[in-house]
């Protein structure tokens, strides 16, 4: 039958694999840490009756604590089904031109799902090899740019400043800058939204606030610009963010002691991880993020990844030219990351 | 700035209201009754610290339950945020052809807005005078079709020999029947999918299951359409579904009584309420869903929506040529329907 020429074929991102036996689990840069404890007791006071009616279609409860907690207005703030989704609809929304869209060509691998899912003609720039972008790649006529800040898998965080050129020099594109890690020792480009109304800022509940599993994503700009994500937002699905994540995602945000703590604490383990690992002969990149990404001076990262998941530790690693030498590690607790620094020891040995 | 050019341009789907206040809410098709205890009890036993990891990409514990409920295989189901996320893939991943894609013109408003979205070609078909689907207009060249049955907002259930015939007489299309209503006395195509592999059939926990404010709804078909969405999902976001509604909408499915209870109250109710509207001069057409459309003999249907709104009661209204002497009247408890009737009775006086 012919129903099949109609079919839109793709390639589709893989996600981190998601084991259900009991393993330490650093492939998917999850928190270790559990979220707030305002979660709990939000939860507690919840209303399952309540799930008869449509969830508010603008979450306004949570557009707005975010608001207030970045010192924007509503209007600047968009709320999605995690980053994944503010993402894929700021593709759909910015990047319509018939020039292409640019990014690294070492970074989030979605991005490459998204342009082909949506047919965006796009150029892969590539990272210097230091694995720094390079700045002048983006000063090359274009129909948008998205930019991670710190850049994925590798960790590295670029200066506001040379964001802030990169923007400024590009005030015919829409510019994002996706801050999924931001939170793990970055600068956050938040502050230019003002300045700029070309640019856009993508952060995550999914690694800093420990609430992968409730899918809460934003994105913080200009009201133009988040009217018009709204606008295709509401022509795709009214009603994204369903209670919990409108009800959990505002409660999070009132207990800045703990974020500060939960994110201090992985940050202070990725810094004594990562001299660990040194010792063992691990060259690290110099990482923002809440993951280091290491390679060994002798043992191939494959190997090190197939031994490690053998004694049920997981780590991430990409059989891609670029960085094949290297593995992404997640910054776990410190006694995770004993464990694994115990079983490269042996793999090494 | 060039950067506006480039911003995808649409007319948003407009949800029914969601007024905070106190109201008698008979406007947008919600449940009046509770989710099942079920929901409670499951909730109870979640740990929130479980949601520092991201939840299973593939919802596995929903498809399967489903999968059971519904006696077909795991790999016939898909699962999504509301019916309208998977209606939304639905015409992303089936409708790529360029013949217009079929529907009928009064019909559930979405379709226009997503054909519009992503650009797709469409042809709206006329119902007939009593507002029921041409079936011979179904037969003609198209990239794609789809229908809801019951339709909205008429309530109009059309028989499955008729469905049939139209997913027969279209091999070359994916034919998607959209039964967000069917479980308030429609007969559900559903097992027709092991005959035909080009028919998809979609669901929703929205009405029947009373849980519009959790965002779950489902297609079911044969494994290779099932697979080509979860392939586009996949390239969309990977993690559509969060704990929340992977867990409860797993649990609301194992009290079969209380969804026959419910469900059948509601029918009652809707019968009771259709002949009580016609006591007072309209005429209602016959509903398989939870609501009815009515028309007044005399006053205005524009006139009956605002002065019910002004009471506190909400129905739908919409100013379009071929419905606008329709209000849709969601079918609430019999408590409301009695303080609806009365306060019509006051507007028609």
């Amino acid at each position: 039958m012919g129903f099949r020429k109609n079919i839109r074929r793709v390639t589709p991102y893989v996600p981190g694999e998601q084991p259900q036996e009991k393993v330490i689990k650093l492939n998917t840069n999850e928190n270790p840490y559990p979220p707030s404890k305002k979660v709990q007791e939000t939860l507690a006071g919840l209303n399952p009756a309540k799930l008869r009616l449509y969830p508010d279609p603008a979450a306004t409860k949570l557009v707005t604590a975010l608001a207030d907690y970045y010192g924007v207005s509503q209007e600047e703030v968009f709320a999605g089904v995690g980053s994944d989704d503010v993402l894929a609809m700021c593709f759909l929304t910015f990047f319509n031109g018939e020039k292409p869209v640019l990014f690294p060509d070492v970074t989030y691998s979605f991005y490459k799902v998204w342009v082909e899912l949506f047919k965006i003609p796009f150029s892969c720039q590539p990272v210097d090899e230091n694995f720094k972008i390079v700045k002048t790649d983006y000063f090359t006529p274009n129909g948008g740019i998205i930019i991670p800040n710190p850049n994925a898998p590798t960790g590295i965080f670029e200066s506001l400043t040379v964001i802030e050129e990169i923007v400024a020099g590009n005030p015919d594109s829409v510019v994002i800058i996706d801050e999924a890690y931001i939170d793990f020792g970055g600068e956050s480009a938040l502050p230019l939204i003002k300045k700029y109304p070309n640019l856009l800022v993508v952060q995550t509940y999914s690694k800093s606030r420990s609430l992968a599993g409730l899918r809460v994503g934003y994105a913080l700009g200009n009201k133009e610009l988040i009217k018009a994500l709204n606008d295709v937002k509401y022509s795709y699905n009214s009603y994204t963010m369903n209670e919990y994540a409108i009800e959990l995602g505002t409660a999070v945000l009132k207990d800045e002691a703990y974020f500060k703590e939960s994110t201090g604490q992985i940050m202070e383990t990725r810094e004594w991880a990562k001299e660990a690992l040194e010792e063992k002969g691990f060259t690290c990149l110099d990482s923002r993020a809440n993951f280091i990404f290491a390679k060994h001076e002798r043992v191939p990262a494959k190997e090190i990844f197939e031994k490690l998941k053998e004694k049920g530790i997981y780590v991430r690693f990409w059989n891609d030219e670029r960085i094949k030498d290297y593995l992404r590690i997640t910054v776990g607790m410190r006694v995770e990351m004993e464990k694994l620094l115990a079983e490269i020891e042996g793999i090494l040995a």
